[in-house]
């Protein structure tokens, strides 16, 4: 071994879900949203100007961030933007989780929670869901440096209503907590109503769900114009610009499209619906589901078993060999036509069972 | 004070140069290029497909990668890519200066290797430059815990020779030593002569100078395989998907326009060799500049009177209030008629002084 290589950080890397190359796949396993970006967004980089991709970006993101401003009727000082939630929430953690105390976040949950508190060193406790994979709350009135949870949960799909989220923040005043809200605008209500009157909630959101702009590495958070301050320092600290220009553009053609928004989600919302009860009649049942997918196991045929058959037949789903929901598939709600060539074939394969 | 506050992470954060938003301005003074980027770029802007952009992006960034390893004739294996030469610096440093000894880095250089040092509690030491702002090779064969330096230097523009950074590389086989490659393009001779012969060197380019493209934040390093598995991993535990779609398109469509790439760094190396002249005849003299901006000091005016002089005419250059340099303006090579603007103010002003 090269000397050098003993000062090398060793890290246990997140495994995200597959992304195949090919395109003759029904790919439901990784969150994406099935419809386009409003169609402002093509125009917009389209008419990206000589001057503006040579120049560096504006390090303010004064666009994007009076876009957010304008649409949730928050100031510009209270929102912070970054390359995807996922920078977004790993900023977060480093500005705000530097206690003493262990940090708290669900056990079953979004697995890079875990990653981050690793790879920052920050002590942490996961406090197990109940047995119908519901946060119980009085988990997180304890001594803590700080609190994390997705709301809707992931991969449960699951919503906690809005007195839950801010009895916690309430009890909490201490604490920053972080409420990962990546799934909020399929139905859910958001805790962005608790910033003006909480000065510890920070609100976190991303462009990749309900906006379909993953590839384009859109997150944002909304909270008191203080948290915004010291998460702007730290991010300044690393690196002041990581949002390039085209998603600045893209971020913001994106956010002044409301009726496209609705628009989507609200189909996504109704697919849904027809997939809890199509499922149901193939034998899957699953919480209730408050985020662009679903949380399903069968009554008879093992998950992991239906998830390789799936896989086969070249329609991807999402499957964690993780305690407690080995025996659960994730599945993204497609556009229907996605999902009845997922119903013909488990209703075909469930028969052979 | 709110008790959360206590556990904000507290950090001085770097200061970027100006960014005027008027157009009406010659700006010299962030080392932008003044050419537009390779036409090829906007053609991939204008076709981003629908499904890319609803899409997470291709985490390996392959088609980047593969472009890269085209250009600079080595493995994809051995070419790592960010969110400009800053995400990939701070990166390189998280994964790689983990030692208890102190890093070492010149005291005039990249200001941002102090801000990550303390933002990351690596202890460091400053190697003064002497007193013609040269490196001194000597000072780099000391106990250290990882070394870094920009060739070019910024702000100086002095190219330390390639034998020069051999010599340290081959002299600190225990360490991790990264050259900062950001303004080699413009004259200089890369170390990336040297990845295949040692393990231990990584070399970090930008494409926001000689490839116009800082409003795109793409950034890379070649190293070993080893070097770059490492810094991948790490990566990874914080965020996957950093590369946007349109920065993986813009980046490779940018790379494979070789003639343009050479035709703009050379106009660029031809405008800088006549400001040399036209500045020496205005009283100004520096270190021979090869990046693309110069250093310079007045033999008569106070540098600080100058910039404050510029500035008031629309003619942005900068200025550092630090020690040493701080009768030093760094000017931005800009076009032949941007530097015509500069001349032509300066011959005026100090006519009159």
């Amino acid at each position: 071994m090269n000397n050098w290589m003993k000062n090398v950080r060793k890290v246990d890397p997140y495994v995200p879900g597959e992304q195949p190359k090919s395109l003759n796949v029904v790919k439901l396993n990784t969150n994406e949203n099935p419809y386009p970006p409003s169609s402002a967004v093509k125009e917009v980089l389209k008419h990206a100007s000589d001057d503006a991709l040579r120049r560096y970006p504006d390090m303010d993101c004064t666009k994007l961030v009076q876009a957010l401003s304008e649409f949730y009727s928050v100031k510009p000082e209270q929102i912070f933007v970054g390359v995807g939630s996922d920078d977004v929430l790993a900023m977060a953690f480093m500005t705000f989780f530097n206690s003493d105390k262990p940090i708290l976040f669900p056990d079953v949950s979004y697995a890079f929670y875990e990653v981050w508190a690793e790879m920052l060193r920050i002590p942490y406790k996961k406090q197990a869901l109940d047995e119908n994979f519901r946060l119980i709350q009085s988990d997180y009135f304890q001594e803590n440096g700080g609190i994390v949870f997705p709301n809707p949960n992931a991969p449960t799909s699951i919503l906690e209503p809005l007195s839950f989220v801010e009895e916690i923040v309430a009890g909490n005043p201490d604490s920053v907590v972080i409420v990962d809200e990546a799934y909020i605008d399929f139905g859910g209500q958001s805790a962005l109503s608790l910033v003006d009157r909480y000065d510890n909630v920070l609100v976190v959101q991303t462009f990749s769900k309900s906006r379909s702009l993953a590839g384009m590495r859109i997150g944002f958070c909304i909270g008191s114009p203080a948290l915004i301050q010291a998460i702007n320092s730290v991010k300044n600290s690393y690196n002041s610009y990581t949002m390039n220009h085209t998603a600045l553009e893209a971020g913001a053609a994106s956010v002044r499209d409301k009726a496209y928004f609705d628009e989507t989600r609200n189909k996504i919302m109704e697919t849904r619906k027809e997939a809890v009860e199509r499922l149901a009649k193939l034998g899957f049942h699953g919480p209730e589901p408050m985020g662009n997918f679903l949380f399903v196991t069968h009554d008879r045929v093992p998950a992991e078993e239906i998830f390789r058959a799936l896989r086969e037949a070249n329609i991807f789903v999402r499957y964690f060999k993780k305690p407690r929901i080995d025996n659960y598939l994730r599945i993204t709600v497609g556009t229907p036509e996605q999902m009845e060539k997922l119903y013909a074939f488990l209703e075909e394969y469930l028969k052979e069972r």
